[in-house]
């Protein structure tokens, strides 16, 4: 197991600088915590706020230099970048309006960026922000921390592997209910931009947690959407953006084997807190994973009973050992995730900082998957006003 | 509780006769296990198959009279009805394609009917099932037999009394996977009547499930159908039928609150055998039930931590608890709720017997419930052969 | 699997008894109903009640001929194996104290007996029954139900094959709560006869539900018990009788191999209904089954993933299977299981009716089962009181 | 929540030490990752081995800085001491028969330490360190790392504010696999010196996972054990220490109610990778929780419907929330719960710096705790020599 210190050898910590996540903002938070786990990065700097009081008191909060927090992002990426020992990499983690803005002024000037999803809060941005990153030389890295889940790897291979035959069936869930009422409405922070399509884009439940449940059955299954008709609702009264999508998806076909799919997201459905789930259906048998028990993994090859594949447990590969910290039957979690994809991301730094190939075994979300979560909240939007019609993404 | 011979004045049992489940059918002896368990029925007569030979084997394997044993049901109504003791109910237990010429013949003869879902192969001849109901005196009782389970009847009176407030979401489906693979080409008997439209109708997987799911969403919501959008696929190369359907759903507006669903059925989904599913959520609390833990259904008030309501325990109300037989924590199953259709049918048999008005708490689906599982069904091919457009119900 | 009408040629009825039962006693409705669901039994005779208009009045409601309902079992004993078409065989499902003198009147006239559990409220009657037992010809049939479960049955043939290697743990469990508070003094009648010495016997929880789960776990493992360490409790201020057991167990060698056991049996346990679970481990693998889900079996091959069975799906075998009705998915519950025992036991009287041997497949609790119950609860009573001391069975 | 750089005011670091825990070790791996989540630490010196070169490749791998590398424990707290940025706690995470002559060299200066468990490998041992622990002003902590799940902690309150009543049972549990071969002679290192008496001391299973499990019971019940009676077997050929152990408890009475308990533990049982479960029962309630969904704790309030209470979700209180870090529904684990215990000590740490009293909330295992848990395993040796006759602690 990838146990830090023991399996690989030790690299020079990643000097990280971050964009917004100042004192109580809930991302922030994770993105430091998932960049430490396994100390491959260290935070040196920060624009943790645009309001220069918030931003210096935030910074010197984290412990921060002082000359090193800025209350300007741009300024940030042009001083750092000239710093003897500036910032190799910024994590970006504000509200998605200002994830275009912010990521640009890094990649330009050669500096890694790690990205909260989704990629931005319109198409526009999106395809402006996919043209920087692939003009820089930069790694842009997107956290769909999801996939960084060591079971999720797991089903992926597997289906990769051709255990489960040719995917036909690719079903998605990812059901909430912090937005069962209009609790934007009454002053709670996290609802406030999440239902503003200024701060938020076109997509409300789509945007937020629909990309996640998409990318998941993508990354799962190997698929590309063709196609989606999708049927969304505000339900509460006086809510701009969607609160619930009911999407279906025709995949292209691969191999000469057509697949479908099922996507259900909603913020609106009372017991479920975060109810990410992802199941896909062969020829040959059915994997599942729920992230209400992440360390397990169904898998029923057709015909024979279901087994119950556990993290760094019997049946386990490689794609998903490479990812696990501890024994099986201790449970790891969200944050470990999330880890996961900054120490993928640190994997690839530390093959840049040298000159050398990224191993391919590195998995970790890119610009492109950002490209197509954008694509598909606005196939969603669209096809939702045309009353559900197909749209080709 | 409704234990036999305790809580309900018992009344002579009700000479019952059966057309088609000769021996070998599966579906003829669950109707008889079901007729017998609360023991309001006699099987006293029955034209179990069209052959003679084997309606007369199958009759002497079941211990009838001979002289009651017919190999054509048209027969067998016309003797029956004159008979001083002759049947006064019949299990209509045929392939889809037969049940209206069956049925008809003892509709307009004043015999009850017990049906086998769904209603017919046709919506034509549904509609003239219904006709033939509508004139006849005679009740009409399809065997929708989840509608049976206890928690099924509690979930539906939580939504009818207001406890998850008004509802917005009917999330159903029923997956299975016996027909991954071309089974009816190798002389599956089930696989092939129902994968062949002459005996099964327009639909496959919809016809065959897919009905279920949706009277279940129906029968716990409350809510009528207003439009649909399908997408069906018959993923084994060669089936004629649908194996699998998505289908988007919008319903009739109720107290001014519009709701919404998402059916899933399929026939190919590894791992699961008969994941019948049901999840309904409303203003101020969810509901969750699977046929795979019949004897539970959660309930999550929103914002209160969710409940684990069991059949017969803290929690159940008066619809569950008038078809529970024995203690909470001991599992009653799928014939117990099959059951239940079959003693509610007899206490309405019982009161027409004794013209008596029928207790209104008596809940069985009818052919009302019927004609709407056609509809589905009909809707269901006609908006996929129109790529998914929304069809009015 | 074993649907009534196909897989076995039929046989006439069998002509069944009951003593006790009457009117609103909860086990004996539960055994008719497990009598009728196969249909291989025809109630036609009982001393339902020992108070002459109770027995009048059940054998009205239950529709049986004025002249075979009795007010005394011994007269009915008597009356009964006279009349040419008496009754083969009888139900006792009366309070423990008075299954050894009821079953003794039918055994010594050729009448099959079907009894409750445990086998008599003393291990003195507990001798002189199986002594009547030994010397008759007729069956004795003991209702230790939850060996009816085809899983259950699936798990013995798996340890029996030597699927899980050597035995070394037998931890059984079965908790309940409903006697968490002095209900039998508030007149529960349930509640009052399980916690009377003189109708229950020596053991309250150990003899009513102790004796469940050392019987499933004995049944399961193959293993006869050595000895046993006991602490009961009556953590309930007044009760006479255990109400918690925490029991130590050693079990004899087989084939060289010790093996070791837990056993809690409760009724004090807030949370539990009737939470009966068995879990057995050897040398290369692990079963667990619990009844809250009774259609299904872990079991993990050491090294492994765990697998999931399911009665008659992938992985049950013969043993699961010849005790199936219905296909995987949709559950069969407590009232099948129980009626799993009723069949058993007319496969056994349909082969003596015809003096032939009873198929060797043939698996029903007896007489000797029922011995080592009481054997298991006065060793418990007599550890307990020697301060939990080992006890010698 | 209690994210980092939120909710509490930051503090400087705590300048933290390691004995053992060179390349290889997993729980030396897991020490450091525990004390960086929150970031309340830095480790800055290292006796990670007694082989010199090992020491020295361990920590150059961890980046310390080479004049801190030590390879004996006794120069490190020598040194250390004087330095004037000498660190200020050390974590042992040696085996256990190294536990007291370390920390007792860091103790009597005035070092900070957090110690694995068990406490020692010798009863003797552990009172020695109790009176170091005693006489020393620096903390002891000592990980008994389960106690730092938040719905562990949630647990205890519930106990402990009467939400169950009085307790009347403890059922604890903490079954493994992962010995059920005799993998100690074939070279596994973890496996080697687990079941060598000379550095585990005199349990096996008990010493390594019972007392977890013991611990976890009477942190949750807050119930002081009285007396014991057990029975221990090394299953496995040639085994020299337990491998599977069966414990019957009596607790003290408190406020005159007395309360039992039974404990299994075990190496051997195939399925079972690291199945920690504690149950709680008392006149008003149960709590269940285990550590497979190490976010969820089952409530059942007696007579109501069982209640699933998660983390940082409805019904959560202060003592879980003050150790949650992320929304409820993303998973946290097993190391964030280890984690808990490093941050609860920093909070004790940064008390004792600034010469304040440590917040009365602040909930770490303590000296105490770990005495306990040798008495534990010293009382289950004891009585299992006698044949499993009780022994008071």
């Amino acid at each position: 197991m990838a146990i830090e210190g023991t399996s690989e050898k030790r690299e020079r910590r990643i000097r990280l600088g971050m964009v917004g996540g100042g004192s109580g903002a809930f991302i922030g938070a994770v993105h430091r915590i998932a960049a430490r786990i396994d100390d491959h990065y260290e935070l040196v700097a920060g624009a943790l706020s645009s309001t220069p009081e918030k931003a210096e008191s935030s910074g010197r909060e984290l412990g921060l230099d002082p000359s090193r927090v800025y209350s300007d992002f741009k300024q940030m990426a042009i001083r750092e970048a000239k710093l003897k020992d500036g910032i190799e990499a910024v994590a970006i983690v504000t509200p998605n309006h200002v994830h275009y803005a912010a990521a640009k002024e890094f990649l330009k000037r050669g500096i890694h960026v790690i990205c909260d999803k989704p990629l931005t809060s319109t198409l526009g941005d999106a395809k402006k922000l996919k043209k920087a990153a692939d003009e820089s030389d930069a790694l842009f890295v997107l956290t769909h921390n999801y996939t960084g889940y060591p079971m999720v790897r797991q089903a992926r291979e597997m289906v990769a592997n051709g255990e489960i035959g040719a995917v036909r069936l690719v079903q998605m869930e990812y059901p909430q209910d912090w937005l069962t009422e209009n609790i934007e409405q009454s002053g709670q922070k996290q609802a406030a931009w999440r239902t503003d399509p200024a701060r938020s884009g076109a997509g409300g439940s789509t945007g937020d947690i629909g990309t996640h449940a998409y990318n998941l059955g993508a990354f799962v299954s190997g698929l590309e959407l063709e196609e989606l008709a999708a049927d969304l609702d505000s339900f509460v009264d006086g809510r701009q953006l969607d609160d619930n999508a009911h999407v279906m998806m025709r995949f292209k076909a691969k191999d000469g084997e057509r697949a479908k799919g099922l996507l259900w997201c909603s913020q609106v459905a009372p017991g479920h807190e975060n109810g990410l789930m992802v199941r896909v259906y062969g020829t040959k048998g059915g994997l599942e994973w729920t992230q209400k028990d992440p360390n397990y993994l169904w898998y029923t090859p057709f015909g024979e009973p279901k087994r119950l594949l556990t993290r760094a447990g019997a049946g386990a590969g490689a794609a998903a050992n490479r990812v696990s910290r501890i024994p099986s039957g201790h449970p790891e979690g969200y944050l470990e995730g999330f880890a996961n994809i900054y120490t993928e991301a640190a994997r690839a730094i530390f093959a840049k900082r040298k000159g050398e190939k990224i191993d391919p075994a590195v998995t970790y979300p890119t610009i492109d998957d950002g490209m197509k979560g954008m694509v598909f909240v606005d196939a969603c939007v669209q096809s939702s006003k045309r009353n559900g019609a197909w749209v080709k993404v």
